[in-house]
């Protein structure tokens, strides 16, 4: 192994889009020595060997993490307490955990309480992703040109930060930080919100049709378009509705609002107010192009 | 000019990306004789021309129907009743008019009243759009593989349908016929409520930004996608949603029941219900692919 490895070792905890993108970018960038993978699902962890994602596996979090420099956690949002404790018999001492999950204030308070000195944990989120799951679905430039945020904490080692930032520079990320707070809300925001909403839209127009049929056929590009992200997997997001709660119960009053005032604007017909609401949304929509 | 021609002249009533498409499938497909283009706009017009959009243009109504044997309204929904009256004194016995109207409703109760015997008139809606304006943005494959909708009423003539249709498929669209009563709630529901919906979102986390520096610097590819409706023109959804009132107000109530259901679950921390609700949103979406 050669002496320069960003990551002599580094366990993957998940290998589907999120862990398998990150491995494959470390890999092809000739960051990792060994790359071991950990999961429940045999045949997507045999695929991924198959794949070459990862070097090898193993179905039990503390053998994964035996000897590894760096351990990705990947997986659910609310697992990662319980596999955080499952794997903690196995760290070695000086070990840098950081996982990838969507909501950071209750992951930190999950994670950083279970740790013994001189484990370092260093929370992240990259913001990236596909609505494909499984190995089969990685791909090493996943991440580049994305941006990835990191939240650290007062218990932050300075050390296990730099090597986490340098990590998500080599796959190809613009490492931005943050607090955990302010990280929380704008990915109510910008991602949470928006996933309600899709939600609810396709199930408010599905609904309708029991009565007017086949209403969903006549769905152009843009109807499609608009939800795909209403297709993303219902576990990962009763998670992230479960455990950045607050924030995003916050964000869809604010939606709430814009809504009730675009509503009655139209029930009093007035022209000029919605002619308003549509160029504010279209201004501001145009400055992110 | 050959006798098999679909049709020998026609006048295209506002040559932007809708009318200025129309007009180029029909051109390729050997399908029209002499294109009239009729607007506001004189160097937009000019630049039909100079496009081959059109053959030629003028600006008064009248004018630019003389002769016409189909008659194609393609100016925003509130519009067509005036532009249909200053029209009136050019059509000539047995000209066809029809529209790309996206709401049928109220285009069909302010031009059905103003038509002389022996002028038909065929509500229609093709389903396809971008969000760019203007005859620079026409392009002759626009309506190919999309639906095109029309509404006819007890008033319509069964050749002029006849005659639409036929011009529809040419320009690649499949044709479905409707009620136009079944047209504005379908299109409330597909079309109309999701760009409400964008809209409102847009408004509500740009004006989150406010407080919240930057919020939007950080919204990803997914957020981009999903509110790229919310770039569309803001006056021809002013006029929708002036126009398709009663339908869109239902759909939206439709949807508010969700998005409450939705927030209440989240609220609760069921992870049960917030699970079962976005499976079925999924279910619903991927049925659509």
């Amino acid at each position: 192994m050669a002496e320069n490895l960003l990551i002599p070792r580094l366990a993957i905890i998940g290998v589907g889009l999120i862990g398998g993108s990150l491995s494959l970018a470390l890999k092809e960038a000739g960051a990792v020595g060994e790359v071991v993978g950990c999961g429940r699902g045999k045949p997507n962890l045999e695929r991924a060997v198959e794949l070459g994602v990862i070097d090898r596996y193993t179905r039990d979090p503390a053998t994964a993490v035996a000897d590894a420099d760096l351990i990705f956690l990947a997986t659910p949002v609310k697992t990662l307490g319980t596999v955080t404790q499952e794997l903690l018999p196995g760290l070695k001492a000086g070990a840098i955990l950081t996982d990838g999950g969507s909501v950071k204030g209750e992951v930190v308070s999950m994670i950083e309480p279970l740790l013994p000195d001189g484990v370092h944990f260093v929370p992240g989120h990259p913001i990236a992703g596909t609505e494909k799951s499984g190995a089969e679905a990685a791909f090493s430039t996943l991440y580049r040109g994305k941006r990835c945020i990191l939240t650290p904490t007062v218990n932050t080692d300075s050390q296990a930060l730099k090597l986490v930032e340098k990590m998500w520079q080599i796959a190809g990320s613009e490492v931005v930080q943050m607090s955990l707070e302010k990280h929380d809300k704008i990915l109510a925001a910008i991602s949470h919100l928006p996933h309600m909403v899709a939600y609810s839209l396709v199930n408010a127009v599905g609904s309708y049709d029991h009565y007017e049929a086949n209403i969903l056929e006549f769905s152009a590009g843009g109807f499609r378009d608009f939800t795909r992200i209403a297709s993303s997997d219902p576990v990962m997001w009763r998670d992230i509705a479960e455990t950045n709660r607050d924030a995003l119960l916050e964000m869809m009053e604010q939606f709430e609002i814009f809504f009730g005032e675009l509503k009655a604007d139209i029930a009093e017909g007035s022209g000029e107010k919605l002619f308003e609401f549509f160029l504010r949304s279209k201004q501001l929509r145009d400055a992110i192009l």
